[in-house]
């Protein structure tokens, strides 16, 4: 990591992060599982699905807490582009990622927000992050000295699962196919050698393998704001996040999260067979 | 339906129904996302996974329940086998639906409990039933003149979809591989005639279609504590349950469920072309 905060500015970033989470969780759930008849009347009035008008919302609002508390910060959002900064830092934030969870009605799709330095291309080491399940009212935080979730069952530490052999852990991918064939094959191979593979949780997985309930989460194609999030939430929970080749994963595209180096290092071994 | 209830004999049912959803909420949610230490300390002393603890535990407090206040229907549960009863009702009862969504600490498992004409082959024709997903707090209930759903959100009707185009409509199964080969080729072809399919939400896809967020869920190999419950709650709530024949669901097996009898006919049509 090349930036690091003290005490009282990881204090600040947390909760302006946690005051962007409340705002996304208020719109999305404004749109969520809205009915039929709605739902069309939306469409038709304005054109676009809820989930379209969910995420909008959201991200318009996210922006404004940002324009208050931390104008010099950058933004790179899903919704509105990214927006240059001046404190190195920038925020990352996807307000559904899994819109088709969302528009079924199904609650594994998650608000992210991260803060990450600011890079020329993008994104870089994302120094917190949280993954917020609105309907649930689950909320995973990592990084600044932090690694929690606060939910339905009160709030406990966040530690990811020790080793343990592919062949006893449990893999999650979003689509059966993944990416690319090459891609759905190299995952192929890697399923097939784990105990229990389970798919369509979308950015709820990164959070199971923070929480220590699974071990792998492998996915292809992703964008930065796809990542931020989980990567700041498991590292801080002891697990491992990389690309496929083993570097960042900030970028996105393909992305592993592993509980621990030990799983993360056998499972690149077989991705790369 | 060749059982009916009069208004005082549905609202005793439906409190025994909501007694038996609350003392299996517990059981099943004080094992649930055990951690990895407390888990392996489970498995080592009894010799059972958190999962089979939970399931035990909860169907052991709802046939307690039973046994004193209705000790003249039948059981058929998934741990303890079958009990006959004398009243022509026997409650169905899968205290964790989704086992593997369970162990993955993933919020879609299920407790299911229906009450149904007791037949000589098993349970017939469900009367009411309950789908609760503890973790949410979220119960959906059908049938005996009811179809609501408490959670998050508040309580509302549940509605099951009007009808639209195969090429419009949403579609779930637990597993791409559905069942055999050939019950596997049958879903691979209706899902390519459907906008989206998803996998992986096991009986909470069933809720789904009650409560008008998806059209079809298409699964194989099932049995008949898989499918009470989910029969009587979508039936409360317009839509269609039947085998991939058309006829009734109640044994298992092969089984869709359907928003309504239109889009139930066209994918029927394709899984039997």
């Amino acid at each position: 990591m090349t930036l690091s905060l003290d005490p009282a500015q990881a204090a600040d970033l947390l909760a302006v992060a946690e005051a962007l989470a409340e705002a996304a969780r208020t719109e999305t759930l404004l749109h969520f599982r809205a009915d039929g008849g709605l739902a069309a009347e939306n469409k038709l009035a304005t054109g676009f699905d809820p989930v379209t008008i969910a995420d909008r919302a959201a991200e318009h609002a996210m922006r404004g807490i940002l324009a208050r508390l931390r104008p010099q910060d950058g933004i790179w959002g899903e919704e509105y582009g990214v927006q240059r900064g001046e404190s190195g830092l920038t925020w990352v934030l996807d307000p559904v990622d899994g819109t088709r969870s969302y528009m079924s009605g199904t609650p594994t799709w998650g608000v992210l927000i991260a803060l990450s330095e600011e890079r020329p291309e993008g994104p870089g080491q994302p120094l917190l992050g949280i993954i917020d399940q609105p309907f649930i009212g689950e909320r995973f935080i990592g990084g600044a000295g932090v690694a929690r979730v606060t939910g339905p069952m009160g709030t406990h530490a966040l530690k990811a699962r020790g080793p343990r052999a592919l062949s006893e852990a449990t893999i999650f991918t979003t689509y059966p196919e993944v990416g690319q064939p090459a891609e759905g094959a190299a995952f192929a191979r890697l399923s097939a050698q784990c105990r229990l593979t389970r798919y369509g949780t979308d950015c709820y997985a990164y959070a199971l393998v923070a929480a220590g309930q699974i071990d792998l989460v492998v996915e292809a194609g992703l964008q930065p704001y796809d990542v931020g999030a989980p990567i700041a939430v498991i590292e801080a929970a002891g697990g491992i996040v990389t690309n496929w080749q083993g570097g960042p994963a900030w970028g996105g595209g393909q992305v592993i999260a592993a509980a621990n180096p030990e799983i993360h290092a056998a499972a690149l071994a077989v991705l790369n067979a």
